[in-house]
């Protein structure tokens, strides 16, 4: 697959550049000036969200300037810069519809991720080689992040991938993904939001137990799915720090 | 009361000096040399233990060096060098069994806890107002530690005492506690055994839950009631510089 790197901005001491792969735009965040080998993380956005989405720029420039990381964020399949088919906008209506009307949407957001899985999974595994080649980046150890939508496009991965030494994953439940989760194996930091109007808490608990991995701690807090509390971004720069150093 | 300092010690930078207040044992642990106020952690002990048990002294040790803070320490009533009397024994004695014939011991301990909690409450109220005259504590803002039983005494301590501004908890169930628990307002940290044999997951989730406060995280890890990860020790310091800053 080709890799083009299409645009280029520094702020803030962050550099960021615009990548496409094969099908695949992306973001390369760096430190302002970086040279030689350094730690990536990968950032899995939210369902219906984008590389650049809000949240996803937040964290990645807080891992940028305080972890001295190098982050990569990219579309998912059907999202962001990305086509998008029928069958994705037929769940993805569904599930608006579903929540909208205050009806549990476990069943479709299952099936979405379903859909996602097997390209995303793929998608990470090019970019992920597409960036340690270059010089700023290089093979350092790697972790993923990614919560809700990005944690059921995770845990496949992680499950595929080797190269993922750690992982910030939670907001989910664990329907369609108990076996998959069995086989992780690396260090996990799972967030709950106690009152998710979402997930059900049972389901979230659930997930959290299915992980296989032997080190595994769940951060669970008063809130909806969007609450996730400001401190747990800390959580997760020192649970990267400790496991990537 | 009457409080007395009856020996003092330093070593790796902290000073212990052990006390009696009225007919409390204690021990007092500050940075070596230190004047002036500091914030305070009362730090209670397990059921069996004492104010100098291992769990104890490692605890007290990294929050006075790496974080500066005045440790108090005492024995709870009918334990350590404080006198026990023939119910306290009893009850004891029906514990150890329980938990040996691998019966769950839910009620036996709700009720030691019940039996202790009162005078335990008064204990660290007048502990709290004499170690806060001394010149290197003072009277700047005070923590709570205690899981386990040190969670089933702090609870009702919480609910008791405005002077407590933030607390660690955890390692129990909410047996008894529910009530006194939904009371509690202040910023607390809840650590959960994932695998604890001695406290059913459920009934942990549910102090969880009961907690008052709205600030409240739940930290929950793989193993047993003993084996909380060395790592949670660093939350903790975290917590309480965040809380008692």
């Amino acid at each position: 697959m080709r890799f083009s790197l299409t645009s280029q901005t520094s702020s803030d001491g962050v550099t960021e550049q615009s990548f496409i792969l094969g099908e695949i735009p992306g973001v390369l965040f760096t430190p302002e000036g970086a040279t030689g080998p350094r730690p990536l993380i990968l950032l899995g956005h939210g369902g219906g969200q984008h590389k650049k989405a809000p949240g996803v720029l937040a964290g990645a420039y807080r891992f940028v300037t305080e972890g001295g990381f190098a982050v990569a964020a990219i579309d998912a399949p059907h999202h962001g810069d990305r086509p998008k088919n029928e069958r994705f906008l037929r769940l993805a209506g569904g599930m608006r519809t579903r929540m909208a009307a205050g009806e549990d949407p476990t069943e479709l957001v299952a099936a979405m991720h379903d859909l996602l899985a097997g390209q995303a999974v793929a998608d990470w595994q090019a970019v992920l080689t597409a960036v340690q080649e270059l010089d700023h980046v290089g093979t350092g150890p790697v972790g993923y992040h990614g919560v809700s939508m990005g944690c059921g496009l995770g845990v496949p991965l992680l499950a595929a991938e080797p190269r993922v030494r750690a992982a910030v994953l939670g907001l989910l439940g664990v329907h369609g993904l108990a076996e998959t989760a069995a086989r992780l194996t690396v260090p996990v930091l799972f967030l709950l939001q106690w009152d998710d109007t979402r997930v059900p808490r049972e389901h979230a608990l659930a997930l959290f137990d299915a992980l296989g991995s032997t080190e595994k701690t769940l951060h669970a807090n008063p809130g909806d799915h969007g609450g996730v509390p400001a401190f747990e971004t800390d959580e997760a720069l020192r649970f990267f720090a400790r496991h990537l150093a």
